[in-house]
Order: C-alpha cells, then structure tokens, then sequence
C-alpha cells in the first residue's frame, strides 16, 4: 500500500510513522514547510515535496492531516489522483472532498503529542467513504495501525469530536486547576497523579455515571461550603466549582 | 501492630483490608449497624461491635472511617484509650479529637469504590499526627501500605482534598458528560476510553498546563462555534462548554 502524507504535525507524524512500521509504503509527505516536509520524509523514507503539483498521482491513499479550515484548499489540487484521498479531521464533514473521485474520512479518536509515542492499538479510528469499495479500502488501512475500527457518518464524527472535547480537553484543563490549587499552598501536583490514574481507571470498566463520588453527587452542604470558602480568592475556580457541583446533583 | 476499625464504609474497608493483608492485626470492627461489622469483621478476622463502649483499650492504631460529621461523636468515646486514634478525613481538622491523648489523620488521597479492589501501593497517604512520637508510629503504620507517604497539616490537607474535587470528581463528570453526548446519537461511550485513559496517561509524566488540546487553547473560534452549535438543545452543556473553554483561554 503507497501512502501519500500532507500534512507533517503531530498527527501526520504519528500516522505517518505507524503506517511505516506496519507494512505501508509512505511515498511521499509534503508540508509547505520543506524543512517540516524533509523531517517526517527521513523518518518514513519518503520523499518530501512543498509543492502540491508535485504530488505522485498513482498512491493508494492520500492522507490530508493538516489544520481544519486548509482541507479544501488542499483538496483542490487532488482532482486528478487515482487512489482513494481521506482527511483526519472530526470537525470536518467528508463532502469537502466531493470534488475528488474517491474519498472519505480516516479520524482517529486520540489526543497527540508530537514528543509522546503512541501504540496505535489504542486509537480508534473512525471512517467513512463515498463508496462500499472505498470502505472496504480503508477498513484494509486501518486494521494495518487497529483494532479499534468505527464506522462513523459525517454527523456522529462531529458529535463525537465534541465528546472528546469534555473527555480530554476539559478533564484535562481540571487537571490543570487542581495543578494551580496545589501549587498555590506549594504542594507538588505529583500528589495528585494516582487519583487522577486511579479516576481514569474506574471508567475503563464502569459507567461514569455508576462512579461518580464526592460532596456534590452525596448532596454535602457542609463539605461544598468548606470548599467555596477556600476559593474565595479565586472567584473564578469558585464558580466553576459551583458550575459543575450543581450539575453533578443534577445527575443524582 | 493491632488496629481498631471504626466504620465499615468504603475507606473502612478497603483500610481494613489493606492491613489485615500486610501483616497488621485488626483486632476490632465497630459499626452502628451489626451487620455491617460483622460482614468486615468476618473479612479481617476481627470481632465485630456495635456499642463504642466495647472497643478494647489496647489497641496501638485507632482508624476512624465515617462520615465527617460524626467523628467528633466517635471521638468522645475514644478518650480512655492507650493508642493513637486517628481519623481518616480530608475536609477536618486534626484538632477534632484533641481530647484524645494521642491523635492524628491518616488521610488516604485516592478515590475508593466498594466493589473495585485497590491496590493500596498507588494511595497516597497524608499523615498529620499531635506529637513527633505519634507521627513517627503513624509513618510505620503507613508503610505496611504504601510507598506514597507524605506529612501534610491540616490546612495543605483540606487544599488537596479540594484538589482532589477537581482531578477526581470534577473529571468524572466531564467523563459523564462525554457519554451522555454520544449515548443521545447511538454511540457507545466504550468509543471515548481509550481517549480517556491516554488523557490520564498523559499527565502522569507531563504538566497539565504543558498538554492542553483541544479548539479553545488554539483559540479556534470556528471549531468552537460548531461544537456550540450542535449543543443548541442543550443549553446546560452549553453553558459548561462556554465556561471552561473560556477557562482554558485565560490560561494560555
């Protein structure tokens, strides 16, 4: 399978690398950065290109792994390749790429960071084509980096994108205020990181809404205003305190 | 070193276990309700009471595991005893059994459920104690469980157990948010674990504030206006999207 990369940030780096250790043939990367485009191109054996004519036109897949709103720009200029040309985006419905003959949609359900390695067994990838034929091609792709294979229309991709967005972008922003509340008295976060795993953990095996503890969901007036009266510096942790206490006991 | 189980609750539990496992004798488990004695008393080998005025006087370590407002009750009864009583609180203050001769906290930061075991090597243990003497016995008591050991006062105590709000439950109610988002479009909340766990993951090795992801830290307005958009039937988890995506930018 002869893999084109466009894009070289942090997903593109991932991908790219993964398809290179399972058995892909990553032909070509661009990134209109030629510096960017030759660093992922070492690391796959590929060529690096920062000019999207020069892109080999006989690929199987064309990976677009770049920022959301560049997709259809770069679409534009995959009218005349043969392979089957997807995106990585969730936020990004798979019509974009209508111009294109065969296409669709390879997002992957994980957060990256390009200095982190990432065991691609535990990304989801969610897919979607124009065609039954254009599927079958990509589930093929995808079972080279997963196990965990989805096939998701353009509505629930965005939904969940979304998702993600509570389940690491927010949980992980309440790390960072418990990091600050920590810090403030000179603890080191570092007390905090086996309850975080130990949270983390539990929903793995249960329902979220089967383990939620603490003074909101048991309804402990005493413990919730003992709490507001410490964040009463912090106008703004006391609020989102009392943001999410209430919503908790919404849920009870 | 014999131990006097007060309580039978989640912490008395899994504390009681924990003992009874690494070489410790849990001569005693008290509990208003006899049953619920009896049922932890038959796990540990001890006997089980329901009368305060049957706890035996010799024990060395005196763990009281109930609810806040009532260790000050308990604590009344425990003022002839030879050994160190201590409780096993975040949100109280060590001085609640000051009419106690030897007294202390033996804090466990993590959260606990009674149906998952737990292994207590990932507990951190916050340990405060009235007398050098008594904290020295505290800290051999406390590392027949754990590794984590740290002294922390009652003020840094009560910080962290407000912490602990954040990276904890706080956490778990974006993961339920997160389900409840994908469960009303079909999709089952198994698609967002690996997502969860590798969040959690993240931050055992990095800052919170080094890995933040998501649209509102790369100021993304059009992302962020099409995730408020597909939560227009929902105006509370639009509210909580607005909030702590506004969050997240004033931390950038």
């Amino acid at each position: 399978m002869k893999i084109v990369c466009i894009g070289s940030g942090n997903v593109a780096t991932h991908m790219a690398n993964a398809f290179k250790e399972n058995e892909a043939d990553v032909i070509q990367v661009w990134s209109k950065d030629p510096a960017n485009a030759a660093t992922l191109a070492f690391e796959t054996g590929a060529q690096a290109i920062s000019d999207l004519k020069d892109i080999d036109l006989n690929a199987d897949l064309y990976l677009i792994a770049v920022k959301d709103d560049a997709i259809a720009k770069i679409a534009r200029f995959l009218k005349e390749v043969n392979g089957l040309v997807v995106h990585t985006s969730g936020a990004t419905e798979m019509e974009v790429l209508s111009g294109i003959k065969n296409y669709g949609v390879f997002y992957p359900l994980q957060t990256f960071s390009k200095a982190e390695p990432i065991d691609f067994i535990h990304v989801p990838l969610c897919l979607e084509a124009n065609t039954e034929e254009n599927m079958s091609l990509l589930q093929l792709a995808a079972m080279k980096l997963s196990p965990l294979i989805y096939e998701v229309n353009t509505g629930k991709r965005k939904v969940l994108h979304l998702a993600g967005v509570f389940a690491c972008n927010f949980v992980n922003h309440m790390y960072r205020l418990s990091q600050q509340i920590v810090e403030k008295q000179g603890l080191d976060f570092e007390i905090l990181r086996p309850l975080i795993m130990e949270t983390a953990v539990k929903a793995q095996n249960a329902l979220p809404e089967d383990v939620q503890t603490g003074p909101a969901i048991r309804n402990d007036k005493q413990t919730i205003l003992k709490h507001e009266g410490l964040l009463q510096k912090s106008p703004h942790l006391q609020e989102i305190y009392r943001i999410l206490s209430n919503s908790i006991k919404k849920t009870r």
